[in-house]
């Protein structure tokens, strides 16, 4: 008797024929035997219509309200998933985050959890039920209730498979699982059968969306195997374990672009220690987050400072970095808000050196300049001028024989 | 300094303009001074729309999981009200039921509150916020959320009163007050600037929609005075205190009527001991309530029972009634649905004798025939033809002098 932990996304129990749908198919799955724990969203659309009325009331709507009114939108959804369970003939019961004991910190609208109680679903399930849980909240030590913020219905799956010791946590989504690349981009896009923990964080913070990244860090700490798969079909999705599990990795696994990056360079920025600190210090006082960073040596005691930031923050980034200009002496700012950062992700990059000059063989070969660069230990990022997104997404899938399911030992770039 | 609860119905809250409007009706009492507990119901049609929902997933509702539904709406309505204090630069803080301690029985849909605690609401109260309390709901020593059926948020505001030992407990309504008789049947109808417990608790088991009828018995119990009174106004309303409180006592405060009922009547029943159980145990077994109930005397050892029963359980009653007679020889079951109850109200009946005679004689005086009587120590009703309803109300109050302030010293039956 195996214990699975299934969560089902907004669009997924969007409407009342959609919520019935879940649960036949969660009744099924426990039917076979297995202890049913079921992490639901809010109805599509309901968390967007909740903080709507809240900005028209208050322009920055207090937090700890903000978690108090949408949180509201979950437990609308675990009462009617549990009825409809129960209009089925089966045992059900919905439970609250505070209700399970999701213990947070008092970040709200985007806290962390800090500890889980077991015993209360256990004893439910103990009595045969499939057992509902509203995602993305928590409660304080105070009975404070918060929220983990967005993508945290499969935070909160993640994590009560690791309290629970669940077998597998299955995210339900509306794609068939993890792709080689953006199927919308690219049609040789290959869904992956099994993924690493470490790749999928990296796909993840480099702009997939599949996946909420603290649920795979999670599912990493405490090796929960995580299953994403389409809610509207049956056939297997994505696993995504630990690395031991997977008898042969790739050189890549996957690409990915992200569209919502600008760069900004600070031109001939004198180079003396603390310049650095002068420069980022007004910008992450500013709440705005700093990605990838470079810096050139010049001629002449001067350097040039280029980074990337999100492009809702670019304005603001931008006005900012006039005065900090000023202040220390640059010659100019300069911005670019037309760029994408494209990524290769791939676990077999530790062993196999090489991979990031072939990668940057391929988009000189099709005549692409390549304007930043970063690397992890399994990730190579170029960010390239916009424009170029789909013709370089698909040389690399073809050079780096993504649409194959076995490992190509020699990578073709001519 | 005092300490007032003021509750606010769904209509009062039904959009963010109202919820402006009632939050800046509170502050201004804030601003006078006093220590601010808001009580609200979910906004108009928020919890129809999620029973529908509910109804829609399951016939009959599972009653646990229908009170976790529901009680999402009294959460919205908090969250939005205290974002709308706030927007205007004042202290507010939301609270749940459970949050409250607003601990209740298990009974889901219709739950009881067995206790309530102070210290948080008076810790929030200290820091100068104006705390707002999700009506209707409360929680169970399991930590189960309930409901205290429909009107509940009246229970919650009084309880609260209650249990701070608040100044006042006023309760905002679409009404100006609790009127002498319905003003849409009369239009003389008066305000009652001051009405005893005792006097309302009859009025509203009788049918006035004002206040509930377990929130006017809790304000009883424990010497709440209550404020009902309009939101759309500034006016004094009416209210509801304790008895020795009033000067002086008229001897007919109000006159009120209902046509949810229906009058059913056995007859030729033969008249043996045990025979009014085996009538009433299969219709209250069926969870059918009996109003009135009369039993005449007949000839030869048979008897008529007459009694009401909701026009809702009126077809239900019938059918199981049908069995019954058969089993205990009656001769036939007839009904009438066109039927309404009539009574007046008033402590002042303790004193004067002939009230009802008086009632009698007007009813006779209007060639209005009397099917049913029934008498408390403060009330009178008589059971009627539907059609005579405003007829009767208005001969009564014409009769007792409503539309006047004072204390008539002889009723004018002519």
């Amino acid at each position: 008797m195996a214990l699975i932990v299934q969560k089902f996304g907004g669009t997924s129990v969007g409407s009342i024929e959609k919520i019935q749908a879940v649960a036949k198919r969660v009744i099924e799955k426990h039917l076979e035997g297995n202890r049913m724990i079921v992490v639901l969203s809010a109805m599509a659309g309901e968390t967007d219509r909740l903080i709507g009325m809240a900005h028209a009331i208050q322009r920055v709507p207090d937090l700890r309200e903000q978690d108090m009114l949408v949180s509201s939108g979950e437990q609308v959804s675990v009462a009617l998933f549990a009825m409809a369970v129960k209009a089925a003939g089966h045992k059900a019961v919905s439970l609250l985050g505070d209700q399970v004991g999701i213990h947070t910190d008092q970040k709200h609208t985007c806290a962390r959890i800090t500890s889980i109680d077991a015993e209360r679903i256990n004893a439910y399930l103990d009595q045969g039920n499939i057992v509902t849980v509203a995602g993305f909240q928590g409660v304080t030590d105070y009975g404070d209730i918060t929220t983990l913020g967005r993508g945290g219905s499969d935070t909160t799956a993640v994590a009560l498979a690791a309290a629970l010791q669940a077998d597998a946590c299955e995210i339900f989504t509306d794609v068939e699982g993890v792709f080689t690349t953006d199927p919308g981009v690219y049609n040789k896009a290959r869904k992956i059968d099994y993924i690493s923990y470490d790749e999928m964080l990296e796909l993840a913070s480099l702009g997939a969306k599949v996946l909420d990244i603290r649920a795979v860090s999670m599912a990493k700490r405490f090796k929960v195997p995580v299953h994403v798969r389409s809610t509207f079909t049956n056939t297997t999705g994505t696993w995504v374990v630990d690395e031991e599990k997977i008898m042969e990795s790739l050189l890549v696994s996957g690409i990915t672009y992200s569209k919502k990056e600008a760069r900004i360079t600070i031109k001939k920025v004198p180079d003396q220690p603390g310049i650095a600190a002068k420069i980022f210090l007004p910008i992450s006082d500013a709440g705005i987050m700093v990605d990838m960073i470079i810096q050139n040596t010049h001629d002449g005691g001067l350097t040039d400072m280029t980074f990337t930031v999100l492009r809702s923050d670019y304005d603001r980034a931008m006005e900012i970095l006039g005065k900090v200009a000023q202040d220390i002496r640059a010659e100019e700012v300069t911005g670019d808000q037309e760029i994408v950062k494209v990524s290769i992700v791939g676990v077999g990059m530790r062993n196999h050196s090489g991979i990031a000059s072939t990668m940057f063989q391929i988009m000189s070969k099709e005549g692409i300049n390549i304007m930043m660069i970063s690397t992890s230990e399994i990730k190579v990022s170029v960010v390239i001028a916009e424009k170029y997104t789909e013709l370089a997404v698909r040389a690399l899938h073809d050079a780096f024989a993504l649409d194959k399911d076995n490992l190509p030992l020699e990578v073709d770039v001519d």
